[in-house]
C-alpha cells in the first residue's frame, strides 16, 4: 500500500489518502482522525489487518487525481514526522567522497566506514522540511552543495519500520569540508530537508536490497548531473541503524530516518537557483524540488 | 528580574513566578496566560516596561517558598525551550581537552578554535531536557562522561537575548572521542541536558565577563571533583554565536544556546550512579542534579 | 462490545478500555491515539470490522480491574463530549410531574407532549460534566433538586447512532417552576450532569425497547427513593431526537444526547448534601454519584 | 480603547489591532501572543497600565486600514468567546412583543419581568458564530425570524467587565412563540450569532446609559425596517446578570453575554435571503451582517 498526504482542493484541508497508479483514495473522509499514517498503522496492527486488506477496504468513493495534486503543489511530506535524523558513509562510495573533502588522512569518515557504530545526526524538525514539489533552498554561506538523494525509513517509537520513502538531505561540502564540528551548520538549515510523496508501507515482503537509487539535476532544461546507486551497495542495516538511533534516545512515532546517500555529483559540481532536482526509487515514487537561494535575510527578523 | 517556572503545590499547575531571595510572587496568578517567560518578555517590551518596574508591580500577594518548592522537586526549566543549540570550543581550556581526547594532531577542535566559525549542535528538544534538581542520566554504552557546566542564554526568534540561565551539557567524552562524527550520540540523549531553575533577565546592564562558573561534583558525601572558570575566557561573543545560530535556520522563541564549557576534570574523571552534579553561576543561580544510570532498556519499547 | 475510559493508575494516563465482566483490557496500549471511542468507531466502520470481531482482537493482553478503578475514582466519561444537549418530557410520567410544578392550565409541558417537535436543550459542555463515582452538586440558590435518571445516546456528527450509556441530568424542579424561561438555571451548573462509566456499543442487534432505568437514591445508608421506568414508555424515537438536535444545527462527533426521564420523585422530595444517586440499566451499567453542596461562592472567583 | 481581530491579508494569520479611526495597529506584531484582547486585558491590569497608555505605546508601526479588512471579509469576532449567553425581557418594549407571540395570559414573559431573577439562555459556541460582514443564517423550518440588536458584554472568568461589542442574537419568532421549552431550538443554530467587529475596553469612564442601539434592515436596496431603542430604558443592571450567569456556573474568560433587545419589528416582518442587517451604537461600531438560507442540508452530514 502506497499513501500520500496532501491538502484537499476543495477546502484546503489535510488529509491522508491511498494512491492506486493516479487515483487518490481520501482516508480521512472515511476516517477523520486519520490524517497521518501512522494512527492508522498502529490501528490496522493492533486489528490484525494488513495493509492489502485495508487498502481494497478503503480505496471506496470519489478519487482525486495525484497528477493534479502535484500541478497543484499540494502534496505534503507523507508522515508528520516530529523529527528528521540521518545516518552518513553508508555506502562505499560515499565514504571517497568524503575523504575528497577533508585533507585528513586516516579520516574520520574512513574511521566510522570500519566502525561498528554508525554515523548518526539530527538533521530537521518538521517545520525545517519542505513538502514535494516545494523549493529545497541553497545556505547563503555556502559555495558546494549538493543534494544527497536516501532512501528514508520511517519508524514507530518502538523502533518498528513502518515503511520508507524518498528523501534529499540537501547538505553543504563546503562547511562540512572545512570541518567535521560543522556538520549540523552544513546539514540543519531552512529548506534543507525534503521526503515524499509517497510513503511504501512495509509488509515484509518488500525487498529494497533489489531497490535502484537514482539522481536527475536539471539545469535550464537539460540534465546537469545524473547517477545512480543500487541499494545492494548499502552497508549498515535497517535494524542497526534503528537500534542505535533509539539507544538510550527516545524517538517518536513516526520519525524519519535517512539512511545515507550512494551519489555523490562530482568535486566541481554545485547546485544553484534554479535547478530542478528529482530522486527517484522505482518501487516507491519520485521526489521532485526545484532549488532556490535563501530568502531569508541574516539581519532581519523571523 | 529573575524569574523561574514550577508546578504549584496547591494544584500541580504551571506556573511563572518572580524570584526574590527566598520568595516566589506567581505571575500566572495574575496573567493567566504567562506561565512561561518569553510571553511576558515581549509584552513588557512591547508596552515600554522595565523588567524592575514589571518586577515592582507583579511581586504582590502570597508567596511561596523556593526551597520549599525545591525540596518537592517542583521546579521546572525557566523557559519552554522548544530546542536546546549549544557550542563547543569556545575557551581555551576546552580546546586541549578535546585534543586530548582524540588522536589527530591540528585536530578538529584546534581548527575550530581558531576559525571564525564557531561550534554549534543541537543538544535537546524540550522533551529530552531534566527539570532542575532531578536527575540526569548516564549513557549505557560509555565509560567516560562528564558535565559540561555552561552559561545558557534564552534567545527570541528575532534574535534577542532574553537572559541567562545554568546549563549542564551532559556529554560522553568517549563516543565523542572515538569519532568527531559521533557528536551527536555522544551528545543527545534521554535526560542529558537540564538547565535552570533560574532566569536571569537581560536589562543591558549584566556583566557576564565578571561571572564566574563553579562546578561541584560529590560522591557518598564528599567531592569528588571541583572546578571553576571566570567567564572572562570565554572566546566568543553572544552575538557572533547567536548570529550563526540564526544564519539560514531559524530558531523559535525561548531557544536556548549553551555557550559551551570552560571546566573539565581530569581524563581520569567519569560520572557515577549516585552523583551530584551543582553548577553555580553567583548572578544567576545554582543548578543541582543527581546523576543515574539509564533506565531505558534497548530492547524495551518507549 | 462495552467501552470505558479511565486515567491509567501506573502513570495517570487517559486510557480507552475494554470491558469484559470485571476486566478491561487496554485499547490505548495497542492504538495510542485511540483514548476515547469515536475515532476507534471510525475506523471500525471504514475497515468493515465489527464490534464483536474488534473487541475479540483487542481483548489481550494484561488487564486491569474495573472494580479497582471504581474504588479508586479513576472512571471517567465514556466519551469526551464536547456538548451534552437533553431532551424533556418524552415519558408520559414525565408530563405529569412537570405540569405538577407549574401553575399554568394547558401548560407547556402538555402542548410539548402533543407536539411533533420535542424539548431539547442544551445541558453541558465536556467540563461541567462529573466523572461517575465522583460528586455532582446541588445548586446553592434550589430548594427542590432531583436527578433525572436517563438513557444517553452518543452520536456522530452525521447523526449516527454510537451507543448508549447511562447519564444524570440533575436538575432543579423549583427554578424551572418558577418559569420554563428558567430552564437554563435549573439545568446548566457546575457538576450538573454526569454519564458513564459504560458505552454500549450499538451494532443494531440490541432492544432498547425492553430496558429498565432504575433510580435508587441512598441517604445515611438507607434507600430515601426508588423508582424504575421501562424504556417502552419512552415517547418519541431517537431518529426524531437526532434529527431535530441536528436540524440547522451542526455537532460534533461524540455529542451526547440525554433522551429525557420517566421517573420523578414524589413533589416532597429533595437532594441533600450526602446522598448517594445510583441509575442502573441492565443492558448498560450502572452511574453512582454522591451528592454535594456546591463549593463555589458567588463572590469568589473561579 | 477599541480593538478588533481580522486575518492579516499579508499572511491569513489572526491578529489583534488597535483601532483609531480607520487605521488598524497590529498588537500581534508586537506581542506574538496576543491574538485575542483577553490577556492583554489581563497583563495591563496586572502591570497597572491603562487602557489609554498601552493606546498610545501600541499605536506605532505601519497600520492597515478598517475599511479594507471590511470589505475584504477579514473582520474576525473580537473576542474568542467559548460561549455566548444571552439574556431576555430585559428591555420594557421587549416583553410586549414576546407577549403577542404567545397566547398565554399572565406570560411567562411577564413573570419575568418583574422576576427578580433574569432570563438566561445558552446562544452560541465561537464555533458557531459569524464573523461580522458574513451572513448569518436563516433556519430552514421557521417562518418568522428577526434580528435582535443587543449590547453585549465580554466578561472575565472572575466576572469582571472587560468590555463592550454589538451583537445580533438572530431569533426564530414562530418557534418560541409556539412553546417557551422551544427556546433553544429558537436560539441555537448554524450562524445565529454574530457579534462585533469592535470591542470597546471598558475603563470606567464610559457611560451605556446614553447610548442608542439602531437596527436597520435593507432589503434590494430600501430599508425594510428600522428602529432604535435608547439602552436608558434597559431594565437590568450588568452585575446583576453577570452575578446570575456566574452563579454556581463557571464561565470562562472572554464569555460574550448578549443583553437583550428593545427592538422588535412589526409581527408581520420577518427577515428574508438577501436582506442585509446593521446594527449601530454611536459609541462602540457598527455590526453589519447579510442574511442567507441555511445551506445545511437536514439529510446531509457535517
Amino acid at each position: 500500500m502506497k499513501t500520500i498526504r496532501y491538502s484537499n482542493p476543495a477546502d484546503n484541508r489535510v488529509e491522508l489518502g491511498i494512491l492506486h497508479g493516479d487515483d487518490v483514495f481520501s482516508v480521512t473522509h472515511q476516517v477523520p482522525s486519520w490524517t497521518d499514517p501512522v494512527p492508522m498503522w498502529h490501528a490496522l496492527r493492533a486489528l490484525g489487518i494488513t495493509a492489502a486488506e485495508a487498502e481494497a477496504q478503503l480505496s471506496t468513493g470519489p478519487c482525486l487525481s495525484f497528477a493534479d495534486l502535484e500541478r497543484q503543489g499540494r502534496l505534503l511530506p507523507p508522515v508528520v514526522s516530529p523529527e528528521v535524523w540521518a545516518s552518513g558513509v553508508t555506502y562505499e562510495r560515499s565514504r571517497e567522497a568524503r575523504n575528497a573533502e577533508t585533507q585528513i588522512k586516516d579520516s574520520v569518515y574512513d574511521r566510522v566506514y570500519v566502525a561498528e557504530r554508525p554515523e548518526l545526526f539530527f538533521k530537521a524538525t518538521y517545520d525545517r522540511v519542505v513538502a514535494p514539489g516545494h523549493p529545497v533552498a541553497l545556505r547563503s554561506d555556502s559555495q558546494w552543495m549538493v543534494p544527497e538523494p536516501e532512501l528514508c525509513i520511517v519508524i514507530s517509537a518502538a523502533g518498528d519500520l513502518i515503511g520508507w520513502t524518498v528523501g534529499n538531505d540537501l547538505s553543504s561540502r563546503d562547511i562540512e569540508g572545512e570541518n567535521p564540528l560543522y556538520l549540523p551548520q552544513a546539514k540543519v538549515f531552512a529548506r534543507s530537508c525534503s521526503f515524499g510523496p509517497v510513503l511504501l508501507w512495509n509488509t515484509g515482503e518488500q525487498r529494497p536490497e533489489e531497490w535502484d537509487i537514482e539522481l536527475t539535476i536539471a539545469r535550464d532544461g537539460v540534465i546537469a548531473f545524473q547517477g545512480s546507486v543500487s541499494f545492494s551497495q548499502f552497508r549498515r542495516s535497517f535494524a542497526t541503524l534503528i537500534e542505535y538511533l533509539r539507544r538510550d534516545n527516545p524517538i517518536q512515532d513516526g520519525t524519519v530516518l535517512m539512511t545515507g546517500t550512494g551519489i555523490v555529483p562530482p568535486d566541481e559540481f554545485t547546485l544553484a537557483n534554479g535547478d530542478v532536482v528529482e530522486i527517484f526509487i522505482d518501487a516507491v515514487g519520485m521526489l521532485r524540488n526545484p532549488v532556490e537561494a535563501q530568502v531569508m535575510s541574516r539581519s532581519v527578523e523571523v
